[in-house]
């Protein structure tokens, strides 16, 4: 990509400091493999010095990473106050990372100079300006972030200003103002970045912070203003609130500004991205999240979904495909006739002539909705209800008498986890006992050593996520509990759902709909 | 509050189309308070006559809440196509629900006259004529809503106007330019509204939804332009992406433009009004959102940690109590020292002469949250390993010796669970057993059963709240379990974690550690 744009990417610096967050080096490596392949310019992959893991990062980056559009970035500070910046450990350890690439903070905020570093304005421009030329001279680029900068403008402009005018000039390429406390709103930014620009000259950024709510639209605002250099982070991480979210502002640039800031082709990976670098981080991808969430292009209303069956455009900003993801209509007992025969369209059951069934299968969800069931996120289960109303009863491969499971804690602080089952398959009575690391894996295990032989698809499935969400949370252990279970049989994945007041029964509904529905995907004929 | 700027609330009607909320009449009520309390200008109850459960909540929210900031607000349609408006039974219903305002939906946009409404152009401009000068002669409020507005403005800038133009002179108090795909970005609202304004004269409002991530941004940017009227739903909630969110719009008003438009003392109810509808709506409140998250004001860098200790000012945008919200340390082996010895403070625990204890402290968080466990989220188990460092050896008020629950399906479908345990308190030996519904709970009150008559106390503690986290998602049941347990004793709660790779052995953790809190705060001395 061309360098008159940059999109800076912080999230292996800045968004681990979101709380929830704590990344290993090999989370680290993983997330910067993914941010290289959506073809981000910059990746700022920590501190080196500052901690032994992110020394350890730049050692491995280098080693390990074939990186084939981003440049890595190391994280550091200007020199101490009253040190030579030759003898600044903390700098020294900058250029051990061999990173071509290095961001040094420094205050631009006079109160910040004095309460926080404890030097004078002078002293704090000396090391902006020592520092800066130091790096240059030992061939790095460096770009400069001014922590603080937007409110430091608002008490001290003329200060503000000369730490931008003096790092541009002692070769910082880029000075990057930072709202770090992220109080500012969209139009403040525009005009604080517009004078800026023109009275200093230099090319500027913008970091953003989201605690008004506004850190893309703030980004979009410095943009709007000449700055062209953006510093995000995957999925909004970060400190507090969270920083600005990368992917918003790369759809908004790529898809409303019409600006080529991605490689070919890569945009439409960006829902894929996201949700991996949330599976790294161990946090649920946001289903709300803008443009890559599972609901931000899902259809409930009744309104809405009429008008989708004139023309799905009608309600879309934009086409979701071109960020990689994808319409859905949800089933809810809002959304009535018209989703539940979009739905049908969707799993290839045409509904439309039988205005009966599908009252009855509307009648049917909000029946279970209201016990607590929710088919938004249970596709398969979603499928297996239809299909019952559809064939006048359910699909049944197998009939269970009874289950028990055991759990033991023992003296010496080890765990026994049985469960029993008592099945009926194909006229057969079978009694299986299977041990696990808990009870719901000893479930899920008795019932495969049970059913294996009967129906030997059994074997390629496996559960691949497993959710359980407590009901009414002001009642303590006694609320009803929720579980979603997704399975996989290696070439797909469905969800099922199971409620009771109990979480090993709710999990054992969910794994009853899951064998259920992965014996009907693979064309396995129910039993008489 | 004044008439000159309104803050109206769609949470009840467009913030119910949220994926995953599903609301009763009941819920919607207690909502409706919620808001009222907060002091919203309007309450948008629903669409009376479009299903029975918001007629039914118009009949019962006038004869149930004595509103004291808020009114009621109707939502409906224009007029059929080709139907005399007195004659329309949708815009009786709307009269019929009593509210004495109503927000009527039209079509501004003229592709969608004709793709979605299949009427002319005219038909479209006498229908939203018709409709306000009719509820106007009954002696109503009539705002009205232009749907996809931004989007038509682009296509037919003319049309769209003219749309506003007749809505306003047939009485039309509001004129609503909605977003309603949500594609906008700040700067082109701001034009947009700003042009309206010249060209129309009308009073207009601003209906944002969230799908560039810039809503809220929108929806200043809107009134930076001249709009005298926001829509906003609580937490964001709505369709695909969501709404603009009620609470950094106010926030924002409140605190950056100097603007009242909340009664006086209501801003500091914002983090508590936000979680109660939250509770009501059924969805863990967010962590990150602005403003009243939890995170929102919560540091966690040790960079950040240090700063604070100067002045906590420095990294902060607003004081939190101005909206209902505190600041917090997090512990986490990112924050290192400083931030144990703040977190030491909060819990009135001096530890900035004992440097070795502080670094013990720091490498058992670490050693801890590598194995699972989360401290963020439960301080009374950060508090117990604390003070475990402290004074040498854990608190300890019983001694496991085992544990066992059993849960059995029968073959009539209901469920047997049983717990059992072996105990040791005051060198006594305890068994106990007891039965609950589900495994959790029948271990919960097997322990009380057997503890309650050496330590009363705990008669007065209950679970409030139980939640359960799967690490490592991609391993299906074999995973590790992370449960977390909030516990009242009427005066106050706390939060304690379970870890383990059996969901009831990380369950019975968080209890032991739930009860050896709720005994230390009710200053009961440790067993020798």
């Amino acid at each position: 990509m061309s360098d008159d744009f940059h999109v800076f990417d912080t999230t292996l610096r800045d968004g681990a400091q979101r709380e929830g967050i704590n990344l290993t080096v090999s989370d680290k490596l993983t997330i910067a493999r993914h941010l290289d392949e959506f073809g981000v310019g910059f990746i700022e992959g920590g501190w080196p010095g500052a901690n032994p893991r992110d020394t350890e990062f730049f050692q491995r980056a280098r080693e390990e990473i074939d990186f084939r559009h981003a440049q890595l970035v190391a994280f550091g500070a200007t020199r101490k106050a009253g040190v030579r910046v030759e003898d600044d450990p903390q700098v020294a350890a900058l250029l051990d990372s061999g990173a071509p690439v290095i961001t040094l903070v420094a205050k631009s905020h006079v109160g910040h100079v004095e309460l926080a570093l404890r030097t004078t304005p002078e002293e704090n421009l000396a090391m902006v300006r020592d520092t800066v030329a130091y790096l240059r001279a030992q061939g790095r680029r460096v770009f400069l972030d001014c922590e603080h900068f937007f409110d430091g403008y608002v008490l001290d402009a003329v200060y503000a200003k000369q730490v931008v005018r003096t790092a541009s000039e002692a070769g910082a390429d880029v000075v990057v103002l930072c709202d770090t406390n992220g109080g500012m709103l969209p139009a403040q930014v525009t005009a604080v970045v517009r004078t800026v620009l023109a009275d200093t000259g230099a090319r500027l950024g913008i970091h953003a912070q989201d605690d008004t709510g506004c850190a893309v639209a703030n980004t979009l605002a410095a943009v709007d203003a000449g700055a062209t250099h953006v510093q995000c982070t995957a999925n909004g991480y970060g400190e507090r609130v969270g920083n600005s979210n990368l992917f918003p502002v790369v759809a908004a640039l790529e898809l409303k500004y019409g600006r080529r800031v991605l490689p070919e082709g890569k945009l439409a990976e960006t829902t894929r991205i996201s949700h991996a670098i949330a599976e790294v981080v161990n946090l649920t991808p946001s289903t709300h999240q803008p443009y890559v969430g599972v609901s931000a292009f899902a259809h409930k209303a009744g309104l809405h979904a009429s008008a989708i069956k004139v023309d799905p455009d009608l309600y879309q900003h934009i086409d979701p495909a071109l960020v990689g993801n994808t319409m859905r209509m949800l089933v809810s007992d809002m959304a009535g006739r018209a989703s539940i025969e979009l739905k049908g369209k969707e799993l290839g059951i045409d509904l439309s002539d039988d205005r009966a069934l599908v009252g009855r299968v509307v009648e049917r969800v909000k029946e279970r909705e209201l016990a607590g069931y929710t088919y938004e996120a249970a596709d398969a289960s979603f499928e297996l209800l239809l299909r019952a109303e559809v064939e006048g009863r359910p699909r049944s491969y197998f009939q269970v008498e009874s289950w028990r499971a055991i759990v033991e804690d023992r003296p010496d602080g080890t765990h026994a986890n049985e469960a029993t089952v008592k099945l009926w398959a194909k006229g057969e009575r079978i009694v299986a006992t299977a041990e696990g690391n808990g009870p719901v894996n000893a479930l899920d295990r008795a019932l495969r050593v049970g059913l294996e032989r009967i129906y030997p698809q059994l074997a390629h499935m496996e559960l691949v996520d497993y959710k359980v969400r407590i009901l009414e949370g002001a009642l303590g252990t006694g609320s009803i509990t929720r579980v979603l279970v997704s399975t996989s049989d290696g070439r797909g994945e469905w969800s099922t759902v199971g409620v009771a007041e109990n979480v090993i029964a709710a999990s054992w509904q969910a794994l009853d709909d899951a064998y259920a529905y992965g014996l009907l995907r693979a064309g396995v004929e129910p039993q008489d």
